[in-house]
């Protein structure tokens, strides 16, 4: 894959433009910009700006709202609950969180519910904000229906990220962000553009036994006729896929049944765009059980024990979730921002096509 | 597999005398045999009475120690710390939990670490006794170290479950209890015992690659000379692998730097009993984002649709989390508790060095 790098700022600003263009107004452009290209800096580009183009869309189309304002539906001293009124997903999520680590910082816990909200990015964005403040933070959301059921064939709960993020000292964070599907669409996606079999494991046929063949599969999955990726753990119970399972339906027990939102089945993606989500975030406080440069210190041991184990025959060395990410952000914001050369010809158009340019594009480089 | 069915309440009673004989107090050897016979009664024997043995033995060689009471280390009005002092888990884990439930009912949640434990039985148990509360109930403990990180190959963090529960109202409620690695040791065991080949993707051998061979790697981690299980998701990544592996350091994160206790590669089981361990419980109000009876409401819609889903060719009906296991414990109290007739055998010699009979035998029947 080529990679050409942008500088941060300036791929940053390209959004920002690109989001006003299409109505947002200037914080919800700005924080939208700034989530997205971090996705990309932290090396998740399929969470990145690649995603633009599809965000636009759903500005186009009415699926995300331009003029919507979240909506306070409840509040107590530990919990809020805020209707996105199908506002962009990173604007409600990010006064969701600031309100959870208010919360948390004041009472010691802090929790929200989001309804009727449309993809806020990678949910690391929000976990790790509760980090400078010595709080553990959490978000999930749920999404369109596209994982089976363990011995199930149709889809019926989403991708479904978690993310869990706690401080440390001297050693990076922890930062775990992941689906809770064994795969992503967008690795079938990848599979069927090659012509290349899955593996067992990723993805159930339309009867439920083990895919192979991406294109027909993604297919009937685009028409709701059986099939869809596997929890993590794969297929029925032999490595634990109804642990993924399990994993994915708590996600959507939080963002759907808890949010009072829609769940399951019953989230689709529209054609251009994403479906209508709800997102669940947490926080609290780490001196609720010990002081918090003790459990810095732990996490040093914890978190060093790890990265230098022993690595197996093959593998340089061990990581821990969230340290090659912020290597990652840390060498984009000297280098620049990689995005894959076919993105930034997208970018390009898309910014040609609302009077946008792109600047601070970097030597092109393989990766 | 021969099962012996016995009637739940003297299994109940054999198990509580035993716990006596070997020195717990009344409360205590109560509160340990319910919690081992549930598990049973669930369908999990794996965490029932077959380990009651390991248990005399820890007692006996003072690795459980009989005369500890748990200490509070710290509270707040959302969270305790309590250390075991070395004494039971299921003792010290059903205080926790207790506080923890009067904690969310009182201020909106509550949560709680413990350290210096040992071995509670079954998470679930812990986390279901928030569903009469119309509470979210969580719970998890650290493990000895039998798992090795992605691209690793020594025994870094536990099989580390995690128990989730959220009710419902006409459907069961959702309870969802899975360790964070692909497979436990005692699987690995059965296949070491008939001598079958381990599936790739379950254990990872002494230098990091496919274990196969189960007799060699157990002898191989017994003394910690390299390979265990694979995280939930399996080797490397493509399958996962480092998502379940990041949910196995969260719980370590929770259960051990939090809670003040031991994590990673230092917690280790002796060579009759299980090592000492750290806890974590917490629970939150449904009513702090929506009336408990509309998330019920959405609740059984969510789980009947799952419930209700296609099964996959070969495959009779879809289940989720909790479902099972709550048949089969309405099926054990109605007709007696499914006990491995080997399991039986040792009880009753277990029984008979301290003077205490199993009663309540039914006929034998395969299952």
């Amino acid at each position: 894959m080529q990679y050409t790098c942008v500088e941060q700022g300036a791929l940053e600003g390209f959004c920002q433009q690109v989001f006003r263009a299409h109505g947002l107004a200037a914080p919800d452009a700005e924080l939208a910009a700034r989530v997205l290209v971090n996705s990309d800096a932290r090396g998740i580009p399929s969470h990145g700006v690649a995603r633009l183009p599809r965000y636009v869309r759903g500005l186009k189309a009415g699926s995300i709202l331009t003029d919507a304002k979240p909506k306070l539906i409840h509040e107590t001293p530990l919990s809020l609950v805020l209707d996105a009124q199908g506002g962009m997903g990173t604007t409600v999520s990010q006064q969701a969180m600031d309100a959870v680590i208010a919360k948390a910082c004041e009472h010691g816990a802090g929790f929200a519910t989001v309804r009727d909200s449309n993809h806020f990015g990678i949910a690391a964005w929000y976990a790790m904000q509760a980090l400078p403040h010595d709080l553990i933070g959490i978000a999930m959301t749920n999404t369109a229906a596209l994982g089976v059921p363990t011995h199930g064939r149709q889809c019926m709960f989403g991708t479904n990220p978690i993310a869990f993020a706690a401080p440390a000292d001297r050693e990076k964070a922890f930062v775990l962000d992941m689906s809770t599907t064994a795969v992503t669409r967008g690795k079938l996606e990848v599979y069927g553009r090659q012509n290349t079999p899955l593996p067992t494991g990723w993805a159930a046929a339309p009867d439920g036994g083990d895919a192979h063949d991406a294109p027909s599969l993604l297919e009937s999955m685009n028409i709701y006729a059986g099939g869809g990726l596997h929890p993590l753990g794969g297929a029925g119970t032999e490595f634990g896929g109804h642990k993924g399972y399990g994993l994915a339906v708590m996600v959507d027990i939080l963002c759907g049944a808890l949010a009072g939102h829609g769940f399951g089945r019953h989230l689709h993606d529209t054609p251009g765009s994403t479906g209508r989500v709800g997102h669940f975030f947490a926080a609290f406080r780490i001196d609720l059980f010990r002081p918090a440069d003790e459990f810095r210190q732990a996490m040093d041991q914890l978190l060093s024990d790890l990265r230098t184990s022993e690595p197996a025959a093959g593998h340089d060395q061990v990581w821990y979730a969230g340290l090659k990410e912020i290597q990652a952000q840390e060498a984009a914001s000297r280098e620049g921002v990689p995005v894959e050369t076919g993105v930034i010809e997208s970018l390009q158009a898309l910014g040609e096509a609302c009077g946008v340019t792109l600047a601070g594009i970097k030597e092109p480089s393989h990766a």
